[in-house]
């Protein structure tokens, strides 16, 4: 079954859109390194937080994803902009509409 | 902008598989009713959580949908199983890959 990552980061006031542009630039290049979806969303009930959703083929190629030289430009990036408030849940991938 | 769901269930111990199925079992038909995707997945840090990350056209055709008898017999059939412990987050989905 796929990997699936949920979390959630809090953007200092003003620039939680900044960072989600910064999220989605890199969301098209992410399918070519196992990864099936890559949900990006902002909070309904407050300004600051963004929620990502993403599946992937498996742990092993999120995790190496994460040391790519553009994902960590772009971790590099966004950084500044974050509190440093995040949570996140690793879980399986059982199925459903659209995976 | 499409909407999004983000949420848990905690299942009585021993009754998170057959949660998963009943949640699983009604995944396909809500497309027709404006669901882009419903991914059903369980927690990798403990045995009991069910977590399902939605996209939806609407927040009111989501919300329509769980007045729909298929759904409301699938909550029926569930809610026994589950502790009562529920996360939710409603959110607005920008972008990303998949959706």
């Amino acid at each position: 079954m796929s990997y699936g990552y949920i979390g959630s980061m809090k953007a200092k006031p003003g620039y939680r859109d900044d960072v989600v542009d910064i999220l989605l630039s890199g969301a098209d290049g992410l399918r070519t390194v196992g990864c099936d979806l890559y949900v990006v969303s902002v909070s309904d009930t407050d300004d600051d937080t963004i929620w990502v959703s993403e599946v992937w083929q498996s742990k092993e190629k999120h995790d190496a994803s994460l040391q790519l030289p553009e994902t960590r430009a772009a971790i590099g990036k966004a950084m500044p902009m974050l509190t440093g408030e995040f949570t996140s849940q690793e879980v399986t991938v059982v199925g459903g509409l659209g995976v």
